[in-house]
């Protein structure tokens, strides 16, 4: 059958002529004909010959134009509509639809995701050559650790690695999930290990909760700007994001109870101390009035706690998980990567008992559950009881590293520009005068030699951001003020050409 | 405030007598109203009190009866409507919904998952003294392959330690990616590294699939029996799994071009050679015109290939994937648990590159990226080459053992009970009499001391299977008949009793 146009129209006639709706059916039969209608109409809308809010022909006029059975062209409308890429059908006609996530195989694979393989990304540019990157969140591995480290994996396999060598229950190795347990007690928090899942990193730690706790279209309370791998876990689950903006001293309480009384928030996700990407530590009066409310509102909390050791100014604040009562849902996430280990993707999350057996059928769900191999490991290793000291002398580092780079970046930026200064971590975060491109200045940076994290990453609806993410976990101690420098003349000469253009404009 | 009765009515009213509503405020203020009426509501629901299709008071008049404003009430019904707990607010009242997936965090802990950690049960019992546990469907590992990968791993530790702890992109190391395309050459499959993404077993690579390919609702088909690791992560994305019956060379072609062109299946999960649990393996004409339909209606195809190498009987059936084109959307999935390594937790899946992106990105959302030690230690370990010696010897060894469980469960099985006898895999699938009752027959055998898995947990959608799966991978040698004495004995003791009640009810 030859292509036959036939007619779209917007949602409101507003006396726009029609256009053609190109259509071109093969009869050669190994492929079905309402198949080939969905996909050339799916093409139409990625190509974006049909826009949102355009209204399809009714579905006897398409039948007619091409010869066919109404019942075939029905059929490709109603997969359009289940595929999320049409709405209609109630009589009304049927329309494109907002571009959404509610779409079907390999057709979306071009517009998903919004973050495209942002891991990729920082991976190979802290790789390029001669570019400082300061996008690295987690230290480097002492040569002591290393050899603490090799030596456990040793033991395991000389002692258990038979024994290692069978599938196991998801909630992991009791003896990990022992030393785990003492890791919580020096934090504060008393766990039990039956009460802990062994999980591949803080990130599959965030990702099993949300799969247990977010039915899809769950309002759910995320911080502003929040760590973009809970935001991807939350979008890949069609969580609905409700950000609640951070104040110095953590969320905004009024937007957070607007959130779960209006909102209807079922999950408050947080990030409190030395939140990534902000720096920002929640205030313990703050962490106190968030329990009451999740209380109030009958929300649970997942409480990600990425590196609470990497203090070096100030008391410690307890964590959340620690003021919590037995009654409240607060689920305790942390990875291994960021202090002891990194990317040996082993961490943790502590279950409130009422959501354990959800937490591990989501676990036994996503991959049955960690290698025995490494999970022995890192027990021995933590059981040495070497790593307090490894954390003294990181503290010491980095702390140094962390206020010379303050100073450094403070004097290098220019007025309007804003640095601030967490008590610990190993990031900051920099926010840009309310004119700067932020993508510009990436690529003005990578082209003079310094890379950093688009700031952009960090917020779930914000189309642009004006921040960025200053991260020195893994650079040479020499490189740091090369780095720096290199950082605040690329946003100096944003900041010259920015007054340029505005005289221009005036 | 005291608990105030109102009522409540069947959605069809039927004469019955309304029964009261009860529930009670408090009015200290750390609950929300609101809430504290959702919650008393869903306990009602949770505990039977409120059944499906019973219909809750009008907002006004329960407001009325609680002395409270009608939106706090009206919010607490929304709250319900989005927790998929009631349906209705269209005028025409507020309707208890049938149990379904779609929950809020904790209320709903009690009710699911379906198959209540199955793992963990099949674990206990497999270690339960005195029981021989026919339910491992992996093999033994032999000494030499734990020295192999003994001396794999040490060459890890103390060549590349420092180099694998460090963050890394989600694909997975080159190395590993590299000796996958090796083994996969063998299998028939001409694969691009690029292609490959490593996963934490066969479970994360089918999980990362579904999560890639199926927003919630989408529809899928599905083998019945099929691996239940598949039917819970396809569960837990909410698709809509349409169930194939298997015949003895594969699925039913009808059923399946059913399922695509009514039920609009989007993908197809297939597990074509040695199928947990049936044991069937798909003719290759079969496979051909799986493929053929999956392209006729733009599905894509999940293959599923846990042990191709131990087929005891019979010429190797090329892998789905290796008879596709470049348009056909196939995902080869695999672990390295069913055949290698036992619990060593990785696998891979190769991706059409359509979908590449999307699978990567759900692998970076799941986890980031599987632990290196064990990714380059598993690349040495295939790259010793001594692991096709090893499937010689696991061919002959379990061939034998295959051969003999065969003969012996076939003369001890009463009538009207059969036993498959597949061309390869470490399971037999045994299907009772009609009127069987599996989970009875369960309990019964292990108080004899067996134990195997029922068939149950293998089926989407059916309550009551008269299956059971009975594997045999790490059974020691010398209970293998004890074991099959017992097991016939409680099934012929089943049957006796099935016999004598037929009797009493004549």
């Amino acid at each position: 059958m030859a292509a036959k146009p036939t007619s779209i129209s917007a949602r409101r006639p507003r006396g726009v002529a029609h256009q053609p709706l190109k259509i071109a059916l093969s009869n050669r039969g190994d492929v079905a004909l309402f198949v080939q209608i969905r996909e050339q109409i799916r093409n139409l809308i990625d190509r974006g010959t049909l826009t949102a809010g355009m209204r399809l022909p009714p579905v006897r006029v398409l039948a007619r134009q091409l010869a066919i059975n109404q019942i075939t062209v029905a059929k490709a409308y109603r997969a359009l509509v289940e595929a999320g890429l049409i709405d209609g059908r109630r009589g009304g006609g049927s329309f494109v639809r907002e571009p959404s996530r509610a779409r079907s195989p390999a057709q979306s694979a071009g517009r998903e995701p919004t973050q495209p393989m942002l891991a990729e990304r920082l991976y190979e540019l802290a790789r390029a050559p001669g570019v400082i990157a300061f996008s690295s969140n987690y230290p480097q591995v002492e040569a002591s650790c290393v050899a603490d480290f090799k030596a456990s994996l040793n033991a395991v396999i000389d002692n258990e690695l038979a024994s290692c060598l069978h599938y196991e229950p998801p909630a992991g190795r009791l003896a990990l999930r022992e030393q785990i347990a003492v890791t919580l007690d020096a934090l504060g928090i008393s766990a039990d290990e039956n009460d802990i899942v062994v999980t591949s990193g803080a990130q599959q730690a965030i990702d099993l909760s949300v799969r247990a706790l977010c039915p899809p279209g769950t309002p759910v309370a995320i911080e502003q700007p929040a760590y973009y791998g809970a935001i991807n876990s939350l979008r890949s689950a069609q969580a609905r994001l409700l950000e609640v903006p951070l104040r110095d001293d953590g969320m905004d309480l009024d937007a957070l109870e607007h959130c779960l009384a209006r909102g209807g928030a079922r999950l408050i996700c947080t990030n409190p101390t030395f939140q990534n990407p902000s720096g920002i530590t929640t205030s313990i009066d703050k962490r106190h009035a968030i329990l009451a409310l999740a209380r109030r509102y009958g929300a649970a909390i997942l409480e990600d706690d990425h590196s609470p050791e990497l203090r070096f100014r100030g008391g410690p604040v307890p964590p959340i998980r620690a003021l919590a009562g037995p009654e409240d849902q607060v689920i305790y996430a942390r990875g291994f990567g960021k202090v002891f280990l990194p990317g040996i993707r082993l961490g943790f999350l502590l279950a409130p008992p009422v959501l354990r057996q959800r937490l591990l059928q989501a676990k036994a769900n996503a991959d049955l559950h960690c290698n025995s191999i490494m999970q022995e490991a890192l027990a021995h290793y933590l059981a040495l009881g070497r790593y307090p000291a490894i954390l003294d002398r990181m503290r010491e580092t980095y702390g140094a590293r962390q206020q010379m780079l303050y100073a450094a970046i403070s004097a290098g930026l220019p007025d309007g520009a804003r640095i601030n200064h967490p008590d610990g971590g190993l990031s900051f975060w920099l926010t840009l005068p309310e004119d700067a491109d932020v993508s510009e200045l990436y690529f003005r940076a990578v082209r003079r030699g310094v890379a950093f994290v688009d700031g952009e990453v960090f917020y779930a609806s914000q189309p642009k951001a004006r921040s960025l993410r200053v991260s020195f976990g893994l650079n040479k101690p020499e490189e740091l003020l090369e780095g720096v420098e290199r950082l605040c003349s690329v946003v100096q000469d944003l900041q010259i050409r920015r007054r340029a253009r505005n005289l221009v404009l005036i």
